[in-house]
């Protein structure tokens, strides 16, 4: 099954000067590009910038020209570090201002009496967007454009993608067929294996090594949207693995 | 302790298709995040492209052009696929061959008879470079202007950072104090706490939620080069949080 229509992209730009000191390691990358996979929309670009709105604002323009959807992550929160609304409202040269939509959500969590200007900080959103729901904790995301602008916490980041999911143009679906080279090392596999990728161009071909206890183990992985020309490829590199292992 | 000198930066390049496919999650972010952190050398921006030289190309001379340091990890294995050398011998404008430093780090390794074109291509150093030493699978990395290439497995990256350490112009260390602000909602203390940071400017002031089974919780971190500027906005925040929790 092949498609004539272009590719879908993406790419993720995570936002928070949590992530660039170290004190907090990422789990969002991973969990989008797991996502992003199952819908057949390619990943082709992550940056991570700090809460800054120069950075932001230039990040955000440069992505979402670029590819189909940009997904942020980090930064809606209610302290003076949370920075990313103001920035993507920037980015699109749109104003913001509290939403009332936006608001309504937050009163389903706080009493009105609560509602302080801090916490209404998260009603904050870009003049022409859409919420994205938030179950966990109320306070929404937004979708401006092609960019949907996502909470920090993993947990949140997850309910947002799973609402943002069905609005996707999804694309076909890539295959991945994953063969076990084991302890036979790259370098004994590797002219072959270019080969075999020159002779299949409808597939790109990668091999990935890891260190076990007992030493390195190889994997090779076939990528690609044709169902047949996957499987050949598969074939072939099966063949040079029983070879060598002979 | 405040130095005058302007302080040194750094970013991450990450390359590799099974990052941004999802199927290999990076660990390498966090860890030279926390290396450079270590050493006082501000990590400012990351970003991660596939396997692709002109995606390599123009994220290398954008990033080392910005930075003090880029650092770059994955693509440098024999196969047909790691083509991180030749992208950054394109990006500096620079020649490439097997480069005889490399070729008797790998003959470490390897017999003689078994270093075939696919080994000899983990020897291929842009003209100039000097090497990183692997101590793990002897496969060099390599170090151009101010450009580390580093090798993408875990362990070997690792061995790599710790070689390249000692090459550093380090910075200032930056301090780093965290308040615990425990189940206290940040919309409570957001509003006060900006108030701490306009009058706290040698100092940035975050704050970080994450989910427990309880709830959120909160922690206030207060980061910057002077000691005393730190423990003044951290007095500050201790007593707000004390003052809320009351």
């Amino acid at each position: 099954m092949s498609s004539e229509t272009a590719p879908v992209t993406a790419a993720i730009l995570v936002i928070g000067d949590e992530i660039l000191s170290g004190r907090t390691k990422d789990r969002n990358i991973g969990t989008i590009a797991d996502f992003l996979t199952a819908l057949g929309i390619d990943l082709r670009e992550v940056r991570i910038v700090p809460d800054e709105e120069p950075a932001i604002v230039e990040a955000v323009n440069a992505l979402r020209a670029r590819h189909s959807y940009l997904f942020t992550t980090g930064g809606i929160g209610p302290t003076h570090d949370d920075i990313t609304a103001d920035s993507v409202a920037r980015a699109f040269g749109v104003g913001i201002d509290i939403d009332e939509r936006a608001r309504a959500m937050l009163l389903e969590r706080h009493r009105p009496e609560d509602l302080n200007p801090a916490r209404l900080r998260m009603a904050r959103i870009p003049f022409g967007a859409d919420l994205i729901p938030n179950p966990v904790s109320k306070a929404p995301g937004f979708h401006i454009g092609n960019v949907f602008v996502m909470a920090g916490v993993p947990s949140i980041m997850q309910a947002m993608l799973d609402a943002v999911g069905p609005k996707l143009q999804t694309g076909v679906r890539m295959l991945s067929e994953t063969v076990e080279a084991g302890g036979l090392p790259e370098g004994a596999f590797a002219g072959d294996l270019a080969t075999i990728a020159a002779e299949h161009g409808a597939v790109s071909i990668g091999s990935y090594p890891s260190m076990t206890e007992s030493g390195f183990r190889n994997r090779i992985v076939v990528r690609g949207r044709d169902g047949e020309a996957v499987a050949s490829a598969r074939t072939a590199i099966e063949a040079l693995v029983e070879r060598l292992k002979r």
